[in-house]
């Protein structure tokens, strides 16, 4: 049972002391890049780099409380005040509808200092911390966390060793006013797909007619990848695709979520759905196929008669429950020389998987996510969305891989907050409340029956 | 008739003269490309330059005799010794086999000293030249002739007025030891195919599976023009092509060429068709379409998984009798739009033709053809090959259309002399067989009957 005063006295504090908590996201927005230095592993020029340090921390060692990991970083997307920002990008302001408008307020600053302030609001507050807490914060999230793999890997049955569930706050709500729970992350399989034919790149006039092209070949294969409305055409690849249950599609309907939103995101009302359940389950919870280019092929301004003599198709795939990369690249190699060998060109193919990343999906009815959802109520007043996100997150699929315990993805900025992006901001309100929902999701754990 | 013994005596005056003959084109070679300087056009970077001047001269002025217009250009493609040149590019040298190695010794700088030196050989052996001869020698033909067409269109009615054929000297042999006239080009309709959609590249993460794809639809729409055999499938397109008349067909099985050339050419051999007749008749007389790329893709190597909001895909069409640009525009703009229609998508479409050339087509039965191939027989003892080629020559086209007057093409050097490449050579007995067959024709033209 929760101690429903105790979180009415912790609310209470962290509301008086939301200026304090303000001055320090400020301050730490304020904190410079961290400069990669000295030895340590090989930069992109070879040069040996120190890369910023992993920051572990433990607080509270109750045998008879449960030991959650929270993660988040410290490094940030660079930013300029020539890029086009309105106010210095580290030096952190507060807009008068209450926006902290400042690089890495949102991403993922804003955050990691939620948590501190979390544990000093129960000190301050005289009410004892529902469970035990360790830290993982990084600082090379936004150049592939390097690093880090390597050291939970290590410290799995060490420093890790304890955990019991997994709490990442570094993503966003679905849209501007409804919090939510993510669940689930697509993977991706990426590929080039090479053609060669003759051995130099050739004159269309003289050789035009007479050669099997190269690019004619990648073309007619690429057209046999994906439709134009985003069906994969791949053989097999749709068959592990896990089916919609009712559940599931009933969940759709109360996502607070609206074409509107997307189209100002894209910029354009192309989108292949008339419907948001249909477009989330598109981005979600089904595989995508996205040609991203080709290598070799006349690629400037202005025109060339060039036939080209090697060219190089790279795509990659989303992948999504119970699609296995492994598998996956089986059909995507089969596929492709099948089709290949249909053409009835001279000519040669290749093809090389460059990674393969598996999906990511976890229980949303876990204690983990059910003491997140009830925090939810107790702040907001209303069930979260439980959503899932297009993109990966590699760190989520990394925790769960090596821990083996369940992850849940918590955020604590609006959909709108523009990480990345000129102006990125952290609406005061999200982050008071947050540090709120922050500790009522502890005390929520502590109070959990089911393990 | 021709006068045998005047000719026998040029041929001998010729053979005695040829070290000169030599010597002068030596010299030629050695001279620097010409600078274009001070103020003329615009150049590439919006400088005012003056273009190296187009040499006008007229040699006879007999009104009994036809004028005949000879081209050639005395500028050539940048070489370096860097560049792999086994002996210095500008400094002619011959070697132990007789072959002259040099930038510009065969393009084109051999066949113009050719004619200076035919009428030279005239004086020293004291025959009278047999036609009035104009010529117009170009020093920017390796720069897209930039010019030539104002002046040749200025001056139709005034210098070239009283031009009874043209005869370009600016092509090779099919072969190594086979001459050939040459009577017909391709033309060419150049395209660029934009397909537009999001407003900014996206995250094919986030958005893959949900946006209709500009990408996916430009490679839909690719495979749609030209199957991986060559086959164009606009529909109409093929309409227009000339028929393939017994008569021509027999004349393709005389010609020398082999596939194992073309195959060391082209570095491999991914040719479509099995035999000669075939191949050639693919790069001569039948259209084709090349795919030559795509901007706004990502194109680098390595990988990046955008979804790109703009592509633009470039092709070109070669074109044969009795294609005509215009029509050929018409129906790739429907074919483009209709099949962009059928995909289904929400994305934008607009096709833009860049630039189009006729096909050229020359009567070989007619007088200046007839001429040239009797002046070959009797040089070389065999009935010259009646070729065509497949990239186009856009001053043969200038000058027809302009003059309206037949155009020959009579190639001096052979088809492995390498023009634009490294050790561009011209066998001694071409340049001095060749400056024979140059008078030989000359005295052709002056006993032809037919007008």
């Amino acid at each position: 049972m929760v101690n429903d005063t105790a979180l009415e006295t912790l609310y209470k504090t962290v509301d008086q002391n939301q200026d304090d908590y303000v001055e320090r996201l400020r301050e730490a927005v304020a904190i410079p890049r961290y400069e990669a230095r000295d030895i340590g592993c090989h930069d992109m020029d070879g040069v040996n780099l120190q890369l910023p340090p992993i920051i572990l921390g433990t607080y509270g060692n109750d045998p008879n409380k449960k030991t959650i990991l929270v993660y988040g970083h410290y490094d940030v997307q660079p930013a300029l005040l020539e890029d086009g920002w309105d106010s210095k990008p580290f030096d952190m302001i507060e807009t008068p509808k209450g926006q902290l408008v400042g690089r890495g307020a949102s991403d993922d600053k804003g955050p990691i200092i939620g948590w501190l302030n979390c544990i000093e609001a129960h000190q301050n507050a005289d009410i004892e911390f529902p469970v035990n807490l360790k830290i993982c914060f990084e600082g090379m999230e936004e150049n592939g966390s390097e690093g880090l793999e390597e050291l939970i890997s290590k410290e799995a049955d060490k420093y890790f060793k304890d955990v019991d569930a997994v709490c990442i706050s570094d993503n966003y709500w679905l849209g501007m006013t409804k919090p939510c729970l993510t669940y689930g992350l697509r993977g991706i399989c990426a590929y080039k797909v090479a053609i060669s034919g003759p051995g130099k790149d050739l004159h269309s006039g003289v050789f035009g007619g007479t050669v099997h092209e190269p690019m004619t070949d990648l073309i007619h294969l690429f057209s046999k990848l994906v439709t134009p409305s985003g069906k994969i055409l791949i053989t097999g690849v749709n068959d592990d695709v896990a089916l919609l249950t009712d559940a599931e599609n009933q969940m759709y309907k109360s996502l607070e979520f609206s074409l509107s939103e997307l189209h100002s995101a894209i910029e354009s009302k192309t989108t292949i759905f008339d419907n948001e359940i249909e477009t989330l389950q598109h981005r979600w919870r089904y595989p995508s196929l996205t040609l991203h280019g080709i290598e070799g092929a006349f690629s400037s301004p202005g025109f060339k008669t060039v036939l080209p003599a090697k060219v190089t198709g790279k795509f990659s795939i989303r992948l999504v429950p119970n699609m296995d990369p492994n598998r996956v690249n089986e059909l995507v190699e089969k596929y492709l020389k099948d089709e290949f060998a249909k053409l009835g060109s001279k000519n040669t193919i290749s093809v090389e998987c460059l990674h393969g990343a598996k999906p990511w999906i976890a229980n949303p009815n876990h204690w983990n996510y059910v003491a997140a959802s009830n925090a939810v109520e107790r702040i907001f007043k209303c069930k979260p969305d439980l959503t899932r996100e297009g993109g990966s997150i590699p760190v989520t699929l990394t925790f769960q891989d090596a821990l083996n315990k369940n992850v849940l993805l918590l955020p604590m900025g609006r959909g709108d907050d523009g990480a990345h992006s000129i102006n990125e901001k952290l609406d005061r309100s999200n982050y008071v409340q947050g540090i709120k929902l922050f500790g009522a999701y502890l005390h929520e754990i502590a109070s959990c029956k089911d393990e």
